[in-house]
Formats: C-alpha cells, sequence, structure tokens
C-alpha cells in the first residue's frame, strides 16, 4: 500500500509518500511544503492544496493520513490549524481518496514508544526506521510518523490502538 | 463592482453575490450551500470549495468578502470553521482574488445598526435594504450583509470603521 502522510501547518507543512505494509516500509518522497510570510493566508492555502494535489498526481496514493489537532494555546491557533488541515482533505476529497486521522500522541506512543516524544527524537527514530542517510527535517519526519502509523494500523489491532478515524 | 459574499460552515455555508458602490447594491445571486452530515468533512470542505468555484466562474466577482471568526465556544469548533473557511479561501485564491475579512459585530453594527443584531434582525434588513421580495435564509443573508458592508468599504472612511483586513 502507498500511503501519503501530512502534517499540516499554514507557513510549514510536512509530507511523505511511504510504501510498505504493517511490518515494513521505505520511504519514496518526502520534505516540507514552505510558504513565505509575505503570500496572505488564501494563497498559502491554496498552494498547500496544489503541492498536495501535485504529489497525489505524481505518487498515487491509495490512502492519505493526516495528523488529528489535539492540543492548542488559542483559538486563534485553532482556526489557523483548522485552514491549514483543510487543504489537504481538499486535495485528497477531489482525487477521491480516503482521509483518515491519527492523534499525535498516539503516533509517538506507537513509532517511538513514547507518547510525549519530542521532534527530534521523532526524526531520529523515523531515520533508524527507515534507513534514511540523512535526519529529516522535523516537518517530514512527523509526516512520516503519521504515514508509518497508518501502514501498522492495515493490521486492526493496530488501528484500535491508533484510534483511527476517518475525515 | 461585484463582490462575493461569504459566511462559511462545514454543512451550511451562506453565499451572496452583489452589484453596487458605496452608496447602492443589488443582489445578482444568493443562497446556501448545504452538506449533507453523511458526506465525510474532506468530501464536505471539497464541495465548499467546488461551490466557491462554480460561483467564481459563473459571475466573476471583482473582490471577495468573508466574516472573520471572534468568538468560538471550544477549540473543536473554532478547528472547524478554520477549515470552512479554508475552502473558499482556497477557491478564491485560485482565481487570483483578494479575499478581505470583516469582523461580523462591525458587520451587524454597519448593517443593522447593533454589533448584537440577531439572524432574524439581520435577515429582516437585508430584506429591506436590497429589496428582496422573500426573506432570505439567515446563512445568506449573513453572506448578503457582509458582500453588503464590503462595497461599503469601497468609501475609505467606512473601510476603517469595518476594520477590514486582506487574508
Amino acid at each position: 500500500m502507498r500511503t501519503l502522510g501530512i502534517d499540516p501547518a499554514i507557513r510549514s507543512t510536512g509530507y511523505a509518500i511511504l510504501e510498505g505494509d504493517h511490518s515494513s516500509a521505505r520511504a519514496l518522497d518526502y520534505g516540507v511544503i514552505t510558504i513565505p510570510p509575505r503570500i496572505p493566508q488564501s494563497g498559502a492555502l491554496e498552494a498547500i492544496c496544489t503541492h498536495t494535489r501535485n504529489l497525489i498526481e505524481k505518487w498515487k496514493p491509495d490512502e492519505v493520513a493526516i495528523e488529528g489537532i489535539i492540543y492548542v494555546q488559542s483559538h486563534r491557533t485553532a482556526i489557523s490549524m483548522g485552514a491549514a488541515r483543510a487543504a489537504p482533505l481538499i486535495a485528497a476529497a477531489q482525487f477521491g481518496l480516503t482521509v483518515y486521522e491519527y492523534s499525535p500522541k498516539k503516533v509517538k506512543k506507537a513509532i517511538v514508544g513514547k507518547g510525549t516524544a519530542d521532534k527530534n527524537q521523532v526524526a531520529f527514530m523515523i531515520r533508524a526506521l527507515l534507513g534514511l542517510s540523512e535526519t529529516p527535517p522535523s516537518d517530514a519526519a512527523d509526516a512520516m510518523a503519521i504515514a508509518l502509523a497508518h501502514l501498522q494500523a492495515s493490521d486492526p489491532r493496530r488501528a484500535t490502538i491508533l484510534d483511527r478515524r476517518k475525515v
């Protein structure tokens, strides 16, 4: 199965294309969609949507996995995160792809073994698990962790533990 | 000037196409984009985006005006509202249209004369101001109020009072 993992944020969205199953996986592509502050919010969201569409056209993933939002400092942040999350959801729906959401805490628990792992620990573990020759940027590592959790969830017991839901 | 006004929400997005200037306006089209609960969130957002694109293609507005989010009960609501707001922003940016945001309170103050006006009062006043033969659905009336405020804001003094900002 081929999965597109997304860790969305208005100015810095991590993405990853992973192929494999619940026991093994390899990274085909990963990176960070960076939008400079001079671009207004509407243009930034459109750019994330277009980038996601391009990734889907190029890599033809079977499904999409995205990080759920659990904790936010303020309503302002929540609104901005909700908007950033909408852009890849729209791109996925345009291609008729199903999107699954995972709690960031459960993804970290599954991948690093600790729900409170920090960004460096996730990047370090992802590098080891996928045999990458470099430590990935942390937003891309988060996207790979989500995609990896989604591949693990092809085992139904893991899907329950990971508390996944369709969005 | 022709303006597309949008009052976004995941399941019920009001829209309005108004033409005019700061002193007079008429409604060319208005309505509510309703998405049934059986459609997942990603499909709902995609549908709002596509509907907005269709409206832009049909009516060719010069600018887009959208309601800002001021008060929300919970982070969950804020995330959902942020997502709903992203869909028309993406559609507008795809056509290179500038989007202006207005505070709902200031729009009500400008149109009804009272920042705390309820939905019925807005719909009643919009019907009178635009000479409509029916009382519009409240979500459509909100979108017309935003579009009307935007036309008023073509007078720079009004733009300042309305506290508008580009998004």
